[in-house]
């Protein structure tokens, strides 16, 4: 546990400084100063030094940033050090989706496992993983030390998919159902509360005045 | 435009508000006091009655809020007073999770056309609405009046769509694609970069200690 609290909003640009190292990164880009990075991340050079300088500051002045030595510093600041074994409840649209998103494996995500309760789908395979019978989640979950599960059902469902899932103990849940589970609190937990970012849109749709052709 | 600018906290929770407000009138509940609200909800009651009072106060002391008053109020700001057309691009499997997404027709939200570069998918029906093909899409935004796209296609192919989009004169883009766009300042966008959020929840499970058997 680190000493110093980070806050949430630091944490929240975390993931985009990685993106943007991994790609100076696969551009052979080893060296950047703040005022770059501002430049193609979008944040300003202050607030990016400011950023950094909440992990002991990697920056050199007149040199800028070691861009391996960063994008190294802020994956393990992410937890990336070690691979994460995950399930898929709901094979879906939505569950094959993501099933199908191979970067997750990049980051060291480790599918294991789809489940749904629609014998039709138990027995597939998507995206070189199997589909399984519902009733098998929880033995699953602890034979194969699944920590994060990805829940890919309907609203109705995903409450029963999450007492199962705390109940097999798993760590960590990625909710994509449109709905707040009721969850004990040393559960983490990510929502992705689709309608919530299109009614952002919406807000800003007409806020923005509609442009005259 | 409003007079008092609303900060992006405020705003980014009244989608929240809304949904739980949509709820209650579905569940036949037409009063509530903060405090209720506040114990559904997970905001305290204090932040509600603050978030609330951006918009006039709806609440009167000692009857709390209208249920039915504060959703169609919170609607109106959220923009949902007309219909937007909509197009998807991109009909792999996300595009096609959210072509099945009915609740968004719910709020307004009219798909009008989904569009993909292969051959195979163009002339199928995903959900009531017809694929078309990539070539079409400028035409297609400004014939049917469509308003707002969700780019849906893998992050080689984002750049080139949203360009597409921009010189058809769209005014909001939902960027599923796991890059950020070039856009000019007049386009809303909201992303969802999924590997992000994938990344706060490592970050979240690497800070909670295991818990021991």
């Amino acid at each position: 546990m680190p000493d110093n609290k980070i806050s949430m909003a630091v944490i929240k640009r975390l993931p985009k400084y990685h993106r943007y190292l991994k790609d100076l990164l696969d551009k052979d880009v080893h060296r950047i100063s703040s005022k770059e990075l501002s430049r193609i991340i979008g944040f300003t050079a202050s607030q990016i030094r400011q950023d950094l300088n909440n992990f002991g500051g990697f920056g050199q002045q007149g040199y800028g940033y070691n861009v391996e030595d960063l994008y190294h510093e802020i994956g393990k600041i992410l937890g990336l050090t070690k691979p994460y074994n995950t399930v898929i409840v709901g094979a879906g649209n939505l569950g094959q989706a993501l099933a199908n998103y191979t970067s997750f494996g990049d980051y060291g995500f480790k599918l294991q496992g789809i489940f749904d309760i629609n014998p039709r789908l138990v027995g597939m395979r998507i995206s070189n993983t199997d589909v399984y019978d519902m009733e098998d989640l929880g033995a699953f979950i602890k034979e194969k030390n699944v920590e994060l599960a990805f829940i890919c059902t309907n609203k109705e469902g995903a409450q029963d998919v999450a007492d199962r899932l705390v109940e097999a103990d798993i760590r960590g849940i990625w909710n994509f159902a449109p709905v707040d589970l009721n969850l004990p609190e040393e559960i983490v937990v990510e929502n992705v509360h689709l309608i919530d970012d299109l009614l952002t849109l919406s807000y800003f749709l007409k806020e923005k005045p509609e442009t005259e052709a």
